[in-house]
């Protein structure tokens, strides 16, 4: 396929249409990801996620700078699942591309949920593969942690920083579902304000509670506004890296990604067959009446309708 | 079985027992459920979401005590994804069946994401059948809205109502994915601190911007600590319910929720069935190093997996 052959030859538009494309589950896209596959798995994948407000953007723009002081070449992916009344995404990648637009070392890229048919995490998971195939050195995908689905995005990274804010009045017992199990490296943001010490102490806390032997992640205080601990976090995100590899964990960590998107690859395939064959074969009203009417259970409804496919079921 | 015979005679026991074999996807689960069909379709749902720390908890039990005075027996899901640190699903649930332990019209069942196998908001439905078949006039089913699982749940609900908290600094658009298009009804709970008026007033703007025909979500300040406002809210609830069945859409809304439901359960057997024939056939050890060694692509090795185990694909 042209563009693709254009993305590896490093185009920018290639990059940013072929994600389009992968995000708008056109029908070229399995052939796609064929193509690209064999250049990816390079990119080193640091994943951020945190509560919204938490001054994730802020975090990834001093991140930037620092990792192309570095030298890397960067990919950003923001999944920002925000209301339609808001248009929050949109807004959001127009203020982030004009900081760093003339920067051709790096390519961001804001992804709603609106719009991703084959579910938001595919979506990004995929949009990874392309800007890792594009090249670049380091792929932060960004996401607003606190539904599964953006857990799953982070379970897709190499390293995954979870970004909290001082509580406040409050406990950190609020912090969201599985939040706490899956920072490799934890950040307390915004701490000039009141109880960022009693944060940061809590978080530590919590952690010594897991007692798990091997990499005990950091939790380190930053004030992203003015850039104050990012140094100290772009250390830490290289000592993880480091330590992933000295321990032959990031091989592990890849191979169970591997294993990850092969089962949910099967059962987006055997989805999309089912319904494809609904769709032309039987007309679901029916059953829907049926159940509707309590004259059939939806189990012998859904079984009695793969029956009439050929489905096995 | 047994327990389903207890369950129509109005075993608490039983019901406490069915849900559990539910949620654990007990092997028995279908045959349950296909037992309790025909007595399901009588109870009306309110779905309850809103943020970790809105007041969801005292709101419901202040509906409780409001609706058991109107004569209706009421049975309470409460989905709380709470991290495995916390414990939260398990501490609430005692914390509430103290307060209504004694009253027998009252079933009140918390539901953590772990060991709900088959995905929580499936869990959570089935759940709701269980009890809609105990005869339970009313079943709310409470969640924290933040993430798509726990959108999906309240969309089985009839009557949705979204609890917000007066937003201090921060303005409304900082609302949840989704979580404004779903709401029937939106309360601003307390509503005694700062910003509570200008949180309303900008939810019913938000709410214009709509413009939609038919029904207009009702703002509802409510104090539920106190119990102000909860009159109110109850009010709303039976006038949303009452223009449902006046307009046909009750009927709409069950009709979409089967077709909803038989689709999930379509897919959710074929993706069994796809399990149980890996499992039995094959190993995925071979394809998930092909894919780790980049070998082999993901798509085609899910494509050869699915050939082995002669599904369609």
């Amino acid at each position: 396929m042209e563009q693709v052959e254009e993305l590896l030859q490093g185009s920018r538009r290639a990059l940013a249409r072929l994600i389009s494309l992968v995000e708008n589950n056109d029908p070229r896209k399995e052939e796609i990801m064929r193509q690209l596959f064999p250049y990816t798995g390079k990119a080193y994948l640091i994943g951020i996620t945190g509560a919204p407000g938490a001054g994730k953007s802020s975090l990834v723009d001093r991140l930037l700078t620092g990792m192309r002081r570095s030298g890397f070449t960067v990919g950003v992916i923001a999944v920002d699942p925000t209301s339609p009344f808001t248009g929050g995404a949109i807004l959001g990648d127009r203020i982030r591309m004009q900081e760093h637009a003339l920067d051709s070392g790096i390519f961001i890229r804001s992804m709603g949920t609106r719009g991703s048919l084959g579910g938001i995490s595919r979506a990004a998971r995929e949009a990874v593969q392309v800007m890792d195939a594009f090249g670049k050195d380091i792929i932060i995908i960004e996401t607003v942690g606190v539904g599964q689905s953006e857990i799953d995005i982070v379970k897709a990274a190499d390293s995954t920083v979870v970004v909290l804010t001082p509580a406040g009045g409050d406990s950190v017992q609020t912090i969201k579902a599985g939040i706490m199990e899956i920072g490799d490296i934890f950040v307390v943001n915004k701490c000039d304000l009141p109880g960022a010490e009693r944060t940061v102490a809590e978080v530590k806390l919590m952690l010594d509670l897991k007692e798990e032997p091997g990499w005990r992640p950091p939790v380190i205080p930053v004030m992203a506004l003015r850039g104050e601990g990012v140094d100290e976090l772009c250390n830490s995100l290289r000592e993880h890296r480091d330590y992933l590899q000295r321990q032959g964990l990031l091989e592990a960590r890849r191979r169970e990604r591997a294993g990850r998107e092969l089962g949910e690859l099967v059962e987006f395939l055997v989805k999309s067959r089912v319904w494809d064959s609904i769709k032309t074969q039987i007309s679901l009203d029916q059953f829907i009446e049926a159940i509707a009417l309590r004259r059939r259970d939806p189990y012998s409804a859904a079984r009695e309708l793969l029956r009439q496919i050929n489905f096995p079921h």
